[in-house]
């Protein structure tokens, strides 16, 4: 198996070159006060180290392993303590944090190339420190200063790691009907009682402390979504001091054997009567959540590009050195007693697509952080406009990219052929690991589902518009280049059958809203290519126009664009029809008949 | 998870109303005397027996528990040698076996549905049985009367198993480079040394004996495929009275540890001197291993749509179970918490795409088995015909079916959200499973390149308008039905737009061949989706014509025939632009620039 390298040249490409970061944060005072090239680079160069050297030789062992349940304790696999204590000894667990609670303050643009080397090197490892991270995001917006005090800090310097508790064997997609409850203590703190399954890191042996974020209901709250409450929930209680106290009656009641990510604890979780702090307002529980969701969704599908990137040096590399058959054209390297499979224009077929792919989802995901940014440190208008369009293309972002990355995994393991199903090269493990990121943190038909319903049509189409004028404004700006037609003529064509996609889709809606269920996955999909393509011209503009453009690093590029446009951007046009096919064929046929 | 159930209706109206199996077996003498409708049917009762209530319920356990390998023995999962005898007690083993032998005679059109129906219960334990059927189809044609009367006869009774040694550890695809050597002893016996990689059921503890079919060179063979000879090679000796002897030098080194199919016994097997017997002629083993290759191939395609088959049943009986959110047009089941997720539009777009590719895959492997039954048993120029069409389709049955297969399994695992990622519903391992049959008996790679280059150009396209022939055929009988307009309508034009593709393709390959490597895997999916429309419009027209039509089970069939016709033949648009965007984008980036 090749030793995973993180794409930092690309990483740099996409940061500096294309969407111009350091311009970007220097107009932003909150970020400009934390960070600038020089410091991102350093970050991602040290990033890299750790995951390239800590975290990527545990991944096997880790899948052979996996994480082991004794009597209530869960023992991580070998090597993950001593990997986590590393990446707290460099402070990455502050990384996006709030300063104010010793957080580092960097942008979503850089956690999200952080988040992307992790899952490369591990996806099983980068949940502990992940969900961390989301639990500390809600906690830093929505916390009270004493409880960001006492808990948000020791986040931050790693010393206790956090779990995110919202799923119930009976309610799943549908949080509205938890039945975990919460009873007010006269102390203003409350008595926590469920079962909470499916919980990530829910207990493991990396950290003194865990601290659960717990979905509940006060007895007298309104049925539904509206009467659901947020909680922080410690393993071990917590003295005023900082130090622990006794044990809170929260226990780990068991563990999922999964497919993959055999490596992350997956807990059933049991509340008996634990105590819990409000966060935020009551019955807000849902809202409080949904603000690090951005954040963790588009960190699911980063998930998927993380092992998609991994499938893709392995199956490179493998295809290099595996001689087998000639070509087509006649014998390469008729000394050899065959050619190595490079050769074969299938099988350069599947490694560009997954080329163009990794580097397209890369591309589209610092676009969408950098719009999280925009949301999170600008004012006004510009503000206005990246908190639309990161919450638009959040759900693209994570059903897209994970859909895409799983198909990635699948196919770096078909270049393997017979060896890409035996265990112990590794491949069939990035197939078994990506597939969960298509179904936790809201399946991808649930994504598809907040993109048509929620987020287009509950616009009325306003959210889209904002995505439309930004690539219009984008194709006006190059559309008098020669060399930008080969780009700009396809990327126009599929902004137009989009828009009329959408217009006929909420159209169609007015009569029957079945419609947009039946056609928002194809739709997600279709929304996905047409989102690459605008920054795969993108980057074909920034190569065209830049000096270095003879050299390796940016003629990959530029093939890689034709590559896309030519070879995968197609993919919508049969996405299209089937979204227009309508709801009838799907629901004409009665229950019984399937 | 479901209990798996035989879709004995669906075979029985394929066999008997769609293709009239039991005219084409009264037309032909050898068939007529072995099978009629009746046979038939109690044949698929009896088997179903088996595959529901002996195979079913040892699948899991497989997967959990694997083969062990202990001392060069290898220990099958409990369960699997009681399942495997009374597999061999009801004669099973002899179903499509040569009758001067012991075998049934049994056609392909049937003995193709009781691999189904294994494969569906559990691939591991199909593999058994399937490798020593497609060994004793070598075996039967071009072995020596000796040798099938000593060996044949009792693979046939289920006493011995049996084994196909082709891979080595540097060659898989491309056979022409194997290492095994054969040399001749006075006796006309032959010495077999060499190692051999992945063998299924190289080594069990099932049956008192296994006889490999292995490839090797003699010292003095030519170089490449020409060189290739097929020995049989008895893992015990055998007594000229048919008892056991000494071991024969044969061993198997060590098991694989792969993803999925724990079950099944994947060795590697050492051949250290052991005693060989030539089948057929020196030099022309490639020949005599593909004799079985178009039965084989098409039982790897069903082994997909076995997997995908259970997928369905496990995913349908979730969603009618699972309540979770309401339904867009308002509340179903006001009464319950929740609505189950069967009002959820994108839910059942998942499970009619199974469904309707289920159901396609099945007719169309049905037709595929029909036209080798022809080449078997027919003569003049219907045998001819079922030779091109079963050798031209091939490919497509084993790339198009195991595609769509573990496409399948993989939606149905999405039906079950995160439970489908857990080990103990069941519904993963068939992902894990079915993804083996995309990779062996030839990648779907090596199927397309075989479709396009060596059949559909090799014939100079006489083998494709052979297939565009049968299809016009169907659609002038049928034209003139007002009813079947909705069907003939997109079958012509995906026949045309086909008939198009494939003119295209060929003409370009004359300036550069590539342009065939590089197309063919979008060929292959395109070319399939049309035949899947063709026996699914043959389909329709006899539910259309059908006395019972107002029946559920062709209602169910013609609203699942529209939906394909709607929402999964549109796949083909952009397959086709893909095959169209040429070898360009694909051979103009240097391998540095990977």
């Amino acid at each position: 198996m090749a030793e995973y390298k993180v794409p930092l040249a690309d990483m740099d490409f996409l940061l500096f070159e294309v969407f111009k970061a350091d311009d970007i944060w220097q107009k932003l005072p909150k970020l400009a006060e934390q960070v600038d090239k020089d410091t991102a680079q350093a970050i991602l160069q040290e990033c890299a180290k750790i995951a390239e050297q800590e975290v990527a030789p545990i991944a096997r062992q880790g899948d052979e392993t996996g994480v082991r349940y004794d009597a209530g304790k869960v023992i991580t696999a070998p090597g993950y303590k001593e990997a986590f204590n590393t990446y707290v000894e460099g402070g990455w667990p502050a990384l996006g944090g709030d300063v104010d609670y010793g957080g580092m303050g960097m942008p979503k643009m850089l956690t999200a190339m952080h988040e992307e080397m992790l899952c490369s090197a591990d996806i099983s490892f980068a949940l502990y420190p992940s969900l961390t991270a989301g639990a500390a995001l809600s906690l830093a917006k929505h916390g009270s200063e004493a409880l960001k005090e006492k808990y948000l800090t020791k986040m931050y310097s790693g010393q206790w790691a956090a779990s995110m508790c919202l799923t119930e064997a009976h309610s799943g997609s549908d949080l509205g009907i938890i039945r975990t409850k919460a009873v007010a203590n006269d102390d203003g703190s409350y008595d926590i009682s469920g079962n909470k399954i499916f919980i990530t890191g829910g207990e493991h042996d990396l950290t003194e402390n865990i601290i659960h974020l717990v979905l509940a209901k006060l007895p007298d709250a309104p049925a539904g979504p509206r009467g659901i409450s947020l909680f922080l929930v410690p393993k071990f209680k917590v003295n005023d001091d900082g130090s622990l106290a006794e044990s809170n009656n929260v226990s780990c009641g068991s563990i999922e054997h999964k497919m993959g990510i055999h490596a992350s604890a997956t807990c059933v979780m049991n509340f008996d009567g634990a105590q819990g702090y409000l966060i935020g307002e009551l019955n807000k529980g849902l809202a409080c959540m949904f603000t690090m969701m951005n954040f963790e969704r588009i960190g699911v599908g980063i998930q998927g590009l993380g092992a998609a990137v991994k499938s893709y040096q392995n199956a490179l590399e493998y295809a290099k050195d595996r001689q087998q058959g000639r070509a087509l054209t006649g014998a390469k390297s008729p000394k050899q007693t065959a050619d190595s499979i490079m050769v074969h224009g299938d099988v350069r077929r599947m490694l560009l697509n997954m080329k163009a792919l990794n580097e397209g989802s890369r591309a589209l995901s610092t676009y969408i952080s950098m719009q999280l940014d925009y949301a999170t440190y600008a004012e006004g208008e510009e503000q206005a406009k990246g908190e639309t369009l990161s919450a638009l293309l959040t759900p693209i972002a994570k059903a897209f990219f994970t859909d895409l990355g799983f198909e990635n995994t699948v196919t770096g393991q078909q270049v393997f052929g017979g060896h890409g199903y035996i265990r112990e090269w590794g491949q069939e493990q990035l197939v078994r690991d990506a597939r969960i990121t298509q179904i936790y943190e809201g399946t991808n038909g649930i994504q598809a589902m907040d993109l048509l319903l929620r987020k287009v049509a509950g616009s009325k189409g306003a959210m889209f518009t904002t995505f439309y004028n930004e690539v219009v404004e984008f194709i006006e700006s190059v559309e008098h280049q020669d060399s930008m037609q080969e780009f700009v003529k396809p990327l126009s064509d599929a902004l137009e059958d989009l828009n009329d996609l959408t217009l006929e889709l909420l159209s169609k809606a007015q009569d029957n809203i079945d419609e947009l269920g039946v056609s928002a996955n194809d739709y997600l999909h279709v929304f996905g290519y047409t989102a690459m393509a605008f920054v795969w011209a993108k980057m074909a503009q920034v190569v065209l126009a830049s000096e270095q453009i003879s050299e390796e690093f940016y003629q990959s590029k530029l093939h890689t664009a034709r590559y896309f446009f030519k070879r995968l951007l197609p993919r919508r046009i049969s996405l299209i029809a089937l979204a227009r096919s309508g709801a009838d064929s799907v629901f004409d046929i009665s229950d019984e008949l399937f």
